[in-house]
């Protein structure tokens, strides 16, 4: 087994650009894979979900949640945890039934269906940590954040999180996206036989853990994962005894030097990123790399040289008509300019493989996919016996229809109480277009890999923000109908995504929807529940410098200002720049997809460029860092790092991610670190043991 | 190959008991070595002398004597090195050869005999580090340790260093030794067969080196060594940006909290001494531990709970009459215990040695080596070839005796003129004694690879301490006979092993003798000038709790006061704690013989246990580390670790070794760190950021 490329897909507080877009999946030795597996009876649908897998969904839920979470509001780089979750899914239950069936208590081996079951449920918890945008939208409502901007921080315009209202509003939203595809899943599997890289990627996981080699192989990488994962749990231990205040402690490690510090480049020895670096491909953490030397390399310290010039001297230095300015809506410019991008080319590739899915000879190969499907007639035995399983257990269509149709109205009634600020008439416009866009997502994501969930989110931040207007609290209600668009289309890709990964591991359309629907609930409540925890536990949760700057929350909200305030706020100078660096994204893609692939992979991804524009480089040496290590390992040892290298970077990322849970249960229950590690320069030292001496 | 244990032989300024004595030199799977170099024509004593041998003994002499000199002036634990120094010769020309042999330059092939040259040259070299008293008692002659005692501090009790003093008294006294036992190396080789463990384990290492495939191993070993060798030394390096002030950077990193480092508990990130620890014996480095813990972990906390009742409350803490005189005296009970000991029962093996050799039937076993040498006339080829070889070259006896006896002239001369407190007869009287036990410790060592050089010293110290007396400098007189007597006697058994390698090697005994005069000559002035640079360098040499603590200076100068001026300037309890522990010391190494090897093992050695009892246990930390990943990758690959663990220790050490070159050479021109990383409790932490903010 190969652990495939798209493993490797990173889904940012943006559409995950430049991820393993179209990863070449590399196949099994065999020429079909159902036959191996012919023995095996699949169990019905009902079988199939067994409560061991929920409760195994549960726990592993939780788990990603935290490190969800943790990435949200650190930079908002979130890679594909899908391997983790089919890895440790796998291992729980073998654990489990290994047990059992010792004491004699197995009633039903565990297999691939169930592990794929595990695996679609925890992807569907540890999702709503990211569509429930508590890095980005909805955390952008609170005061906190407004307050950084001096903009639109009237009550109207704020709403801080409280448990209550944001488990209402996942529950009413989170559910829509889930049927609003069902009806189209046999198009998009059956008859388009679109690709879904990582739903792909995933199934042949699945698959291969469930052959006897393949199952030998797993424990080796479940055991180099375990280590890992203690590894980096005890790591984040140790760090957090030195960490007895600001700027103290491994996270603040002026590795470079002071002067590089300051601006904002040092290694901070997070596990979690080094981890994140080595899932990521090379040509992100470059990008991450050039854009942070970019921005705090060079352009931050030529524009603070025009201080009292381009901008007032005496502002705070988060104040947005400052410097602060320029890094915000600069990479905001960015980011805009490379969705646009990628939103058109998705789009276009949409028109054009539908067009050529109704006007052309189905029995064709599909000439947008590049995937040659085969005559019907012809269809290989595989392909066979999956669309055999597949149609067989039916979800009918006004079920769809009548759930979608409810949940709609319940929540053009509900939501209002919620945002205030929020017209019935704006959900329900939001409701008409949504079926459409969480179709073209999820197409476009069977085609690319690509959810451009978070491009659909800001579309409602300015459509709706501007028709609201900023005085009559347009920036909230931006906010929620970002919350209300991205939930609805990022769940429906990710449904889809799963009823390939269903298809190809023989399991039941039914037990996947069932897995989805439970696993969204779960995640309805876990979500809110740890951000909660966050929330309470680091009181400089979103401020700038810090361990949780939650970068996207302020660019979230300075959207939906810019939405409904326009451009007169900016700095002098910043709307020039933000024009420039716009085009430069749109450039940039262009050039990218003309110079053909061999070229392509030297060239940047804006993107990727425009995340360390306003955090700073720090967490792109850990990713490069990550890299290194990969790439050295590589070269070393091909297969082991291949094999074992996803395996690493998971235990890296889980074991770092659950320390965050008893640290921020210390940080509730006031137990604070008891040392500080300070970097002081030469002379400040000098005058701390001249002052601690007297 | 496999690397002997013997490697591990530790010389620290004790007798290195407890080093790996008696070693299981594993024997290459061959019946006879000379057979595979059967082919090989061994070159006539002058080409073994080559040029290219001395300038790379010249290079790795320096590099060598950095390294002893730092762990002299950190805590007085040496490992020994001849391992690394048989490598990295063997590298060096080997390299040299190979470069000129392509540009066709090459006259002369590189030979076992030559790279036996080059190693017994290092070892002399970097042997005066160590015997020139350099952390011990020459450099405890100066105003620095005097200072500290508040004893005998007057003019005449104190010398500080110069380079042209201490130049010519290495040179007065340091070539003695080798006239010493010049006329008893048959004696010692050929007829008492004596096993010497670390010559014939460096013999072995050499002769596998010049085997097709040692050469290929040791290639890979060398490979192995300059990986570890550049990453200690740029973590020396890094580590070097963060100590910008005192009790700054990684060397006082709290890793067991601000209590633990209090009481001297942490691990201080020194690569050397995780290096020393890989190359210890296990036991040496739980003994090291179980001392500590003793120690700084129970008996000085208990003690300093006394205090006002044991010893005055208002003392500062570097005095004698305080808590520090419990360490110091408590720690030289243990070591004087530990030595008288082994002097005593190395005594009994030398003369039951003896007595056999001269009464039995020389064809028989040898009782007391338990190295049954096998009759003359049936002698082994290897033997044979060898014992021909050996008596080729010879070295009239009446050289030997009228050098020494012109040297002995000359010194009794000068000697007086270096220092004044040393009369003429006090060093006619040592020098009469002195041959006697050269011939005893080079006999002991052969036997049980065990040098008693420093017990011989301290003897010296009480002797001609006592003669002299307080009044008339006797404190100097004392340190200074120490060292007369040690450079003695430690000069012969390490001459007497390079003959056990040259014998093994099929070296000349006249190329052996030449270079070991060569590298005498060069130790001679290369430790002085390396100890001048450390002493210029570092401010706070031989100053506990800093960095170059130097312990056993202070404790020789402590030793020395103790012989002139008695027991009465010690603490309350003080004494009688020195009795018990002295008693302790000799019990504990009683049991350990009685017990059996399989239960010693499990019984720490008291001479280990004493040394952290003076300056703390951080670097028996760092050795236990070693340890522990030497423990754990033999768990792994018990042949990987036993090739390639000395080759990887060796390279931690050198590399931390040789960055104290360049981070020297920055101090002396003034440059300093730019950054202080400090430890703050979280209170302090609160107190300094006020400050700084304000």
């Amino acid at each position: 087994m190969v652990m495939e490329q798209s493993s490797s897909s990173i889904r940012e507080e943006d559409d995950g650009s430049g991820s393993g877009r179209k990863m070449k999946t590399e196949m099994m030795d065999v020429d079909s894979i159902e036959r191996i597996f012919e023995s095996k009876k699949v169990p019905p649908w009902q079988k199939q979900l067994t409560l061991r897998a929920f409760v195994v969904s549960f726990i592993l839920g939780i788990m990603f949640t935290f490190i969800v979470m943790k990435l949200n509001l650190t930079t908002g780089i979130i890679p594909s945890l899908n391997v983790s979750a089919g890895l440790l899914g796998f291992f729980f239950v073998k654990t489990w039934t290994k047990f059992l069936g010792k004491s004699g208590l197995l009633k039903q081996p565990f297999t691939r269906q169930e592990n794929t079951v595990i695996q679609t449920c925890v992807v569907a918890t540890s999702g709503i940590a990211f569509s429930g945008g508590f890095g980005s939208y909805l955390f952008g409502m609170s005061e906190k954040i407004a307050k950084q901007s001096n903009e639109a921080n009237l009550a109207q315009n704020t709403k801080n999180p409280s448990l209550g209202w944001m488990i209402t509003f996942l529950f009413i939203v989170s559910f829509l996206g889930l049927l609003s595809v069902v009806p189209l899943r046999k198009i998009m599997i059956i008859d388009f036989k679109l690709i879904y890289p990582s739903g792909t990627a995933t199934a042949h996981l699945i698959n291969s853990f469930h052959t006897p080699q393949g199952a030998k192989l797993a424990k080796k990488q479940v055991r180099s994962l375990g280590k890992f994962f203690s590894f980096s749990f005890l790591w984040g231990f140790f760090q957090w005894f030195f960490t007895g205040g600001d700027d103290c402690g491994f996270t603040n490690f002026p590795t470079f030097g002071l002067k590089a510090y300051e601006n904002k480049f040092y290694f901070d020895f997070s596990a979690t990123y080094v981890g994140v670096g080595m899932i990521c491909p090379y040509l992100i953490n470059v990008s991450l790399l050039v854009g942070s030397i970019l921005s705090w390399g060079v352009m931050w310290p030529l524009i603070s040289e025009k201080k009292g010039d381009w901008y007032p001297a005496d502002l705070e230095s988060t104040s947005l008509h400052g410097l602060q300015g320029y890094r915000v809506f600069i990479g905001i410019a960015m980011i805009l300019g490379d969705g646009l991008y990628n939103f058109i080319k998705v789009l276009r590739h949409t028109l054009f493989g539908l067009y050529y899915q109704f006007t052309q000879d189905k029995t064709k190969s599909d000439p947008v996919t590049g995937n040659s499907s085969p005559d019907l007639p012809s269809l290989s035995y595989d392909d066979q016996k999956r669309t055999r399983v597949f149609l067989k257990d039916q979800i009918p269509t006004w079920i769809a229809i009548v759930g979608y149709l409810t949940i709609a109205i319940l929540s053009i009634v509900t939501l209002p109480h919620i945002f205030h600020q929020l017209e019935w008439y704006y959900i329900a416009a939001i409701y008409v277009f949504a079926p459409a866009l969480a179709f073209c997502n999820a197409y476009g994501c069977g085609l690319t890999d690509w959810s451009l969930a978070s491009t659909y989110g800001k579309l409602a931040i300015f459509v709706i923000g501007a028709w609201a207007g900023g005085a009559n609290g347009g920036v909230l209600a931006g906010l929620a109908a970002c919350g209300v668009m991205m939930n609805i289309v990022s769940v429906a890709s990710d449904l889809t995504q799963d009823f390939k990964t269903g298809y190809m591991t023989l399991s039941s359309p039914r037990s996947m929807f069932v897995s989805q629907v439970i696993g969204t609930a779960m995640g309805c409540v876990i979500s809110p529940c740890v951000f909660w925890l966050f929330y309470n536990a680091f009181d400089d949760l979103g401020i700038p410098g810090t361990e949780y700057p939650a970068p996207y929350a302020s660019i979230y909200r300075n959207m939906a200002i810019l939405g409904t305030e326009g451009f007169s706020t900016l700095p002098d100078k910043c709307l020039t720049l933000c024009y420039i660096f716009f085009g430069l994204a749109i450039a940039v893609n262009g050039v990218r997809d003309l110079v053909g692939k061999n070229v392509a992979r030297f060239i940047p991804i804006p993107m990727a460029m425009a995340i360390p524009f306003y955090i700073g480089g720090y967490f792109t040496i850990d990713m490069c860092v990550g890299s290194l290590i990969l790439f050295v390992w590589t070269k070393i040892n091909k297969g082991k790092a291949a094999a074992f290298g996803p395996a690493v970077a998971s235990g890296l990322i889980c074991g770092d991610g659950i320390w965050t849970l008893p640290s921020s249960v210390l940080a509730l229950a006031g137990v604070k670190p008891p040392i500080c590690m300070k970097f002081l320069s030469r002379s400040s030292n000098v005058r701390v043991d001249k002052f601690l001496g007297s």
